[in-house]
């Protein structure tokens, strides 16, 4: 058994643990809002809420920097993480509100590659929340990085196609640029969950 | 009386602080530059001017850093303070600028979202020019970090509701792609400032 | 003679060597692609194998990080010079693709200004093949950044008066949103150059 002589360390996992916990939720409430018929502005606000809660959880952390004498790795690779999930949230939020300010779900149905990116997004939520409290032990994380890394790939791909498709004349130019917002939005959250992947990694090389 | 044993350190303070002014001097620009009737060009080339003296203040940091043995704080939190510092400089000459080429300002106004964006960015613009001679006492950061980043939010909002509006029809297509750049460097520009205040953050976390 | 204590590090300056010697692989069949007449598909293929090449190489270059005590400079360092170098070739591939798949590449030419950014991307590619071998002995490298930057700047006025030319009412509304996705990659290729440069700066003046 290891033994810790930090205890105090405990809470910055938690703080990252529950940080992309917070993800997951975000990342569900896009699923339902790209249901067909559903409650488009109640989820929205709901998705704000979840934005919130990070917010709180990115302050949270950032005092607890400040006050923490011994950090159990760089005060600068901890504010980056914090910060970096903060980011995800930030798209996954901008997603939903402009579905709903551009009333983009009252068309009869989403491009499927707009899904297809979702099921991405939810995927790296997941593996993120997973991953977090494996920074105590520095265990599993190379899995974590690759699969996230993998899964952006996906991600770029489904972006590319959903160009093509929004290209290809099938809607007018208005609709197009509408959805070409919430597709950049989209894949920016993908990249962003590689970015805490990243400095996961970078955490992981320092302290190996 | 705090006394000083590295009188070279005022130097960097002094650079940070002309830096942080001249952006003062763009977003003023920028606010001549949304009035109707005004010289698009010439206000276009005066900020083209600054934008030089932005590059000379930053080339002058650079030099700086590598001349001197002691430095107040980290060289690599310096060299990116620098460098962001001149990346608002960036966005805020390619605003004038695309104004001018596309020859925006000639259409009888331009849409309030665009003042609203300017005005926040003309207060971030403030804010940070006042904060930098603090980071000598490391005093007072934390208002000036908190208050920029509620600033960009506000400007995030503007942003939003600036796209609301360039999509709802009010415009042709090709107009609307011309204001989305537009929007996208004022966008840009609010969240440059946002990452020149996380960086005053991380000095100052480090520092304390 | 100057006698290396750590011949391992020999590794590392290769392994940045064939990175940046691949981007000019990119570069070229970039240039290729935008000749009339050119087997579009043929050519987007090859630079996919070119940018799974980079993805190999970035591999490897994480895996010595891991695997060897002693690095020539800061392991954050060098996982950024390789990350950053593998995102340029992103953006290469990038544009290599969207060609393709839009079909642009029918077009009876393309715009002027977008062979302009391709040979600035030319130039920076070379310059930065050239440069990384000096990362052994720190010389020279001052002029590769500044000539890098240089570069970005020209490919930055390459860029506005394309979109000054796709916003001229030249082509229509989906032509210009398809060219404007290829001339955003063609940008951030510039731009990531630049990222490579600076922290190569960043390395140079830590080093120094």
């Amino acid at each position: 058994m290891k033994f810790s002589f930090r205890p105090v360390e405990g809470a910055f996992y938690d703080l990252f643990t529950k940080a992309a916990q917070n993800l997951v939720k975000g990342t569900e409430l896009l699923n339902e809002l790209a249901l067909p018929g559903v409650d488009v502005q109640s989820v929205s606000e709901r998705l704000t809420d979840v934005e919130h809660d990070s917010d709180q959880i990115t302050h949270e952390l950032y005092r607890k920097i400040n006050s923490t004498f011994i950090t159990p790795f760089d005060r600068a690779d901890i504010y980056s993480l914090g910060s970096q999930l903060d980011d995800v949230m930030d798209h996954l939020e901008a997603v939903g509100n402009l579905l709903y300010l551009y009333g983009l779900t009252e068309l009869p149905s989403l491009p499927r590659e707009m899904h297809e990116l979702i099921t991405v997004l939810d995927q790296q939520a997941k593996l993120t929340a997973e991953a977090m409290p494996n920074l105590r032990s520095m265990k599993g994380l190379d899995e974590y990085w690759i699969e996230i890394n993998r899964l952006e790939n996906d991600g770029d791909r489904a972006y590319r196609m959903l160009l093509v498709r929004l290209f290809s004349g099938e809607y007018d130019a208005l609709t197009v640029l509408k959805m070409k917002e919430v597709a950049d939005e989209l894949e920016a959250a993908c990249d962003a969950f590689e970015h805490v992947a990243n400095t996961v990694e970078t955490i992981a090389v320092k302290e190996s």
